[in-house]
């Protein structure tokens, strides 16, 4: 049987922990509808958690018995998405399928080419979390506020660079250190700018397709390959 | 520059192309705003396609000057993607995903778990199209009827067959050859009675990431590893 994973941003190491978050509150009564004596499993995004026992619940609390407490070490690989500025869904289809592959962080870009310069972060982060959630995730996926161009690759200096376009060498022939990072155009790609930037902080060009790939799916699929 | 690409089920290979088609009309026109003297490309979609200069536009008609014809062979790999029955919008998303990459079959499959048995098969059609436009190829995806498993699986006899399952082997590890398929299941995975059924059919289990995917996710990765 599926177990229900609930985010909580601290958890006490006691026996017993009260719930008075309304909206964890009503999804687990109204739309999960869970009852007394079901088991969902708690977690603070940074290796705590407890598999709790609903023993109370009403409108303003749900109170959970602790019956086991786990905790889990970060394995995650070092790695940084640099992702481009979509359209808004777009932008958040790429952060809910990083976070369920496990990337550890993303950071969105402005580009020559980029439609949009800003994005919504809490929102981002809202759905990253349920990501976590639901891929079974212990860690959450680290989001950070857009960057240009320059200074993006100033924050990935020390770092494996690999930059996705067309190029004779595939991302998945290539040698995977960590940390590592990769970055993804817009739509319409790198302007030459761009790529005499790369260039200038020693990145590795490489492609993923024969393709002509969108913004969204190239996140994917490289997030996949960098993981492997 | 970006040359725009559409299709046509018919290509004279004439001088001259007439386009009375409304959709496709109304695209040029209105959505692209395309002027005499620019350049289009039309493609078949199976293989056909010429580079044509922009005459005359009017609201019925569009006629272009053959400056180029074009013909290639379908050099894609022998790939069949069983993909699960998600809700409408994910369905399409693979759809549109899958085709980017350049998977040649699409056959929706109807499993024990699966929220919906049809599909809005000219919809899906319509969608693999406009990504066939998009991410520059020449010939079309096939996208199949969804089929019962059982009936999936004699169709996938004689391929090599992969099941994304929770598995000790990884989809990455294993040698593919072509023809191949590869079976992605819905939320909630497959029942014990579904894997008898594969194992019968000499199925190979194999998993895509430690994480869990949701069913669009597997299917988008589990392309990318099937063709590289």
């Amino acid at each position: 049987m599926k177990i229900h994973r609930f985010f909580t941003p601290l958890i006490d190491k006691t026996a017993q922990i009260t719930i008075s978050d309304k909206e964890l509150i009503h999804q687990m009564n109204n739309v999960l509808k869970l009852q007394n004596g079901e088991f969902v499993e708690l977690f603070d995004g940074s290796g705590g958690a407890f598999l709790g026992e609903i023993k109370e619940t009403s409108k303003k609390l749900v109170t959970l018995e602790n019956r086991e407490t786990r905790s889990t070490e970060d394995t995650r690989k070092e790695i940084f998405a640099y992702i481009p500025l979509l359209r808004r869904s777009n932008t958040e289809l790429i952060v809910q399928k990083l976070t369920e592959l496990g990337i550890k962080n993303i950071i969105p870009i402005k580009t020559d080419r980029s439609v949009k310069t800003d994005v919504n972060l809490d929102r981002l982060k809202k759905i990253s979390l349920e990501a976590t959630e639901q891929s079974g995730q212990y860690f959450l996926t680290e989001i950070s506020e857009p960057l240009k161009l320059k200074d993006a690759l100033e924050k990935a200096s020390g770092t494996d660079v690999f930059v996705m376009d067309m190029s004779n060498s595939s991302f998945r022939s290539v040698e995977k250190k960590y940390p590592l990072s990769f970055f993804v155009g817009p739509e319409g790609g790198w302007t030459d700018d761009e790529r005499e930037l790369f260039k200038e902080y020693n990145s590795t060009f490489v492609s993923l397709s024969d393709t002509v790939l969108r913004g969204e799916t190239a996140a994917i699929v490289a997030s996949y390959e960098s993981l492997i």
